[in-house]
């Protein structure tokens, strides 16, 4: 960027604070939670939401359990207050959840915000002013000793309706703008509405020391935090809330380590909607903290519905990439790392630890009510553990490892073809037409196991059988006998049709998916040159499984020999 | 959520560092960058990008200023070791530029590695093997010195094929799941390679220290990078990059903290794009520094083009509150909010202090190619302040303070009754509609001056006019005079057609956009009750303009009288 341009910014100063104590605290215990997903969310909404939105919305937020909703800014416009009427008239405010609204420090605003909540039980009145050097200057045009008055005066006001009010109010401050106000100012100015309001440690104060725009690496948010929390007077009777925003998209670093800063509350929304680049997101907060065994207080075990909501009320969407709830956030499309997620799922069956550990999966998909589904997805950079594991998880498929490197390559080289996602269904189809459908040469029309016969003296089985293959040049007949049927088939190719192949390797398993009653059956057999061909067949009847995937793995053995491969 | 999923977590530890430095840093020149858009963001894509989307995205880099850009993994995928040639062989590196390929500590891969960049002058070998505690158990089933021994054979390999190849190749070694790796091990293998590699400060070796998987707060990954900028040996022989992920939000702020915490470079993507939630964003992290006036050495001033060559070649969206790329985020819809950034920005002209100072704007958007028509933008939240943004940045009518709010009010209704963002143009209907096309009532048919007198002596105009106004009985002709022709016309009004009101306030200006010969002229009368009523008219004659402007404002107060408003 040019010099010219850079010259209009300064560095953010740094906080004067000694013996800092926030890097070495650990967050392990839930904040108090406040949504303000209807107030700062819906306003930066392109379509703000409809009563019935927001009476959606606010239920939402009472089942994910917020105990605190910021519903609006009742004096400011008549639909919040129609609202908050609904809110309270409708009896839609469960006991234990409060609502708490915004006002200006205003007598006509701050009356009608009363007249807003009348018939609640208990609301929370949210008094704010800026107090920013900039926005002193040149929004109000008043010097520090007004903006205290005007905050001052705004308390009192409220104090005045608080106290005539049938409503229990707990009291808010917020000094607006506080990242772009000189800290001992912020505190001066909260001390002196504290002194308007006299909170108790019984009837705590909120102070609210908002990032309305983040201005700074996170770090110095949590110093600004840690410095008032130790500098305001009578700490026991306030209560140190933040809301941060998302401006250097560090909103969740700034509320996490002013939490281990000292602060007790936090203000944002769901999926971090609001102003601008948005408030701190509370989803992605609160798994940050389930993630390390601390108990957010918030129920997200059933994320699709938290976003299915959020996206018909909001009109907004929830990207792919987003923390915990995006839709590419559980999937691997890496080789390496579907391989090693293959093998920590089944790791994770068999300790029996009790503890999630699976590489490249940060939570069990399975706490937020994701399936394990689209864990692993195939493009052209994937792998062939992935493509292991979605014939496993997807189809019951257990290839042999031997077989994987073989079937790996033929995906590759089909989604290198298409250049996009190979959906699980594509790749079975693959695995289909490849394999179990092979009869690009020889086919099997008929089988039949003559005699079957287990001498116990001799300790040895014997088997004979006929079978007509299909072959090129028409069906022809062929019969032979060996110590069990799939032998006796093998020296049948050999003798009837001049075959030349050794059977290598074989694996065979119950179908647990699909028609449960079949079976697959895995041969490897080595062609002329040594070389190894895997082959596959399914049948109910297990023995007509083994045949079908011997001549699978011969016509496959044949295909190259022809080039096809 | 409950209990028993908690206990399937476990806090990630902290790094026992006495008396840490970074929380007193600050970030104060642009790390080294590397893009690893090519190979972490496009292995994480839906749908790969081909060779025409990997060439636009590569040009798109060198373009925006990144001197080392990691291509790919060519040793594991045809089609990027094709890409990796067609790079080469089509002079597509410029001097300065140096392409970076990922292997694993295989030999076959090693070589193939080699072969793919033959011909380039220079080229960064990264080598990476997973270290990590579950890694080494669940997926590799090697312990610490199996897992050493695989790193140190892939380094010795390298070096034997840097030894022989004409292109000069930088080492790059990564302990892949740093993370989720004990800190002295990390120090160990990483030892280990260097001790094969002898890296010099003068041909110093990159070891890369990535949060595969984000596990903690930022401020540990700050901590783990200063634990091992302090221990590693030869300190000066190295270079320390790191790799954030963003599972939990905060690879942002990792990275700046890290960066504090003695980090010379950063692996990253465009808007974040990589595995799940992606690798660390470097457009944020760079216009992050340009906020705070360092020159973050890459070129983000069209970012509008970055955004449309990303969205081409990912086929992902930059979400619409990104920080800095979003469509949303230089846009305010709260009232109170769009009021300051008003004044702000009229401060800035008068002011002249070359410094960006304008609330909820961290940066000018003018400095990424951004424009101010879409800063203000109106929904049912928004307010007068705003309103009249809109009207004078984007119509060129500077409504008087006095009239703001009561067109701000007819905007709510209108606002409130759609629940939508209102378009600058359906302000402005409404302003037509509201004001200058506000005949119900009285219209103007023909105005003559018929005489106008300045009297020199007397210091006296004196006009004489008349004109025909349509009313709803009919057309009327109406004469008088007065000290000029508006007061002449409200003589005749009063005379004339026995109307009642007092003119209060004249406002006029021309108008700077669309048709320049005009001019705008807004007259706030009261009626009768002393209630205040603007109106507004445009004519190319001053003196027509305000005679429909005095009409629009009469019309409007006959409506409200009427119950129409």
């Amino acid at each position: 960027m040019n010099q010219e341009k850079l010259r209009k910014y300064r560095p953010y100063p740094q906080v004067p604070l000694q013996d800092r104590r926030w890097p070495d605290q650990m967050i392990t215990r839930a904040p108090i939670w406040c949504s303000v997903d209807l107030r700062d969310g819906n306003q930066a909404l392109i379509q703000p939401m409809n009563v019935e939105e927001k009476l959606e919305m606010f239920q939402l937020l009472v089942q994910i359990g917020f105990k605190e909703i910021e519903v609006g800014f009742p004096s400011a416009s008549q639909i919040e207050y129609d609202f908050l009427r609904l809110l309270i008239e409708g009896n839609h405010i469960p006991t234990g959840v409060v609502p708490q609204v915004l006002t200006q420090a205003r007598e006509h605003l701050i009356k009608r915000s009363f007249a807003s909540i009348q018939g609640a039980r208990e609301a929370i009145m949210h008094l704010y002013n800026s107090t920013s050097i900039l926005q002193r200057d040149v929004v109000f045009k008043k010097d520090k000793k007004e903006i205290i008055e005007l905050g001052v005066t705004g308390a009192k006001l409220i104090r005045e309706q608080a106290e005539r009010a049938e409503t229990i109010i707990r009291y808010e401050y917020s000094p607006e703008s506080f990242t772009g106000t000189e800290l001992d100012f912020s505190l001066e100015i909260c001390e002196a509405v504290m002194d308007v309001w006299e909170p108790s440690p019984e009837k705590p104060m909120i102070i609210n020391l908002p990032a309305t725009v983040e201005m700074s690496t996170p770090n110095i948010y949590a110093d600004q935090i840690e410095w008032f929390c130790r500098h305001v007077k009578n700490r026991d009777c306030v209560l140190i809330s933040v809301h941060a925003h998302n401006d250097r998209g560090e909103a969740v670093a700034a509320t996490e380590l002013a939490l281990m800063a000292g602060a007790d509350r936090v203000e944002g929304t769901l999926f971090g909607n609001g102003e601008r680049t948005g408030n701190v997101d509370i989803v992605t907060l609160a798994l940050n903290m389930f993630s390390q065994g601390v108990d957010p207080e918030l129920d997200f075990s059933r994320i699709n519905k938290v976003i299915n909501v959020y996206e018909r009320c909001t009109k907004m969407k929830v990207h792919p990439r987003h923390p915990y709830a995006g839709e590419l956030v559980y999937t691997a499309f890496s080789g390496s790392h579907q391989d090693a997620i293959n093998k920590g799922m089944t790791a994770l069956e068999l300790t029996q630890s009790g503890l999630w550990e699976v590489p490249y999966l940060p939570i069990d998909p399975q706490d937020v009510g994701r399936t394990y589904e689209s864990i692993i997805r195939i493009n052209s950079q994937s792998g062939k553990g992935g493509i292991a594991y979605i014939m496993e998880h997807e189809f019951g498929f257990k290839l042999p490892n031997d077989m994987r490197p073989g079937f790996g390559r033929v995906i590759q080289e089909v989604s290198d073809a298409c250049s996009d996602e190979l959906s699980p269904e594509m790749i079975f189809q693959t695995f289909e037409k490849e394999y179990l459908f092979n009869v690009n040469g020889y086919a099997l029309k008929s089988f039949n196991v003559i005699k079957r016969h287990f001498d116990r003296d001799e300790e040895q089985s014997i088997a004979e059988i006929e079978a007509v293959v299909v072959t090129k040049g028409g069906e022809q007949s062929i019969r032979a006998s060996g110590n069990g049927p799939l032998d006796a088939f093998c020296t049948a190719l050999r003798d009837g049709l001049g075959l030349r192949f050794v059977l290598h390797s074989y694996h065979e398993h119950a179908l647990t998916r699909g028609s449960s009653a079949k079976a697959v059956s895995y041969i490897e057999i080595l062609d002329q040159d040594n070389e190894g061909w895997w082959g596959a067949g399914v049948d109910t009847d297990i023995i007509v499984a083994s045949i079908k995937s011997l001549l699978s793995a011969l016509n496959r053995s044949a295909a190259k020999a022809k080039g096809q491969h």
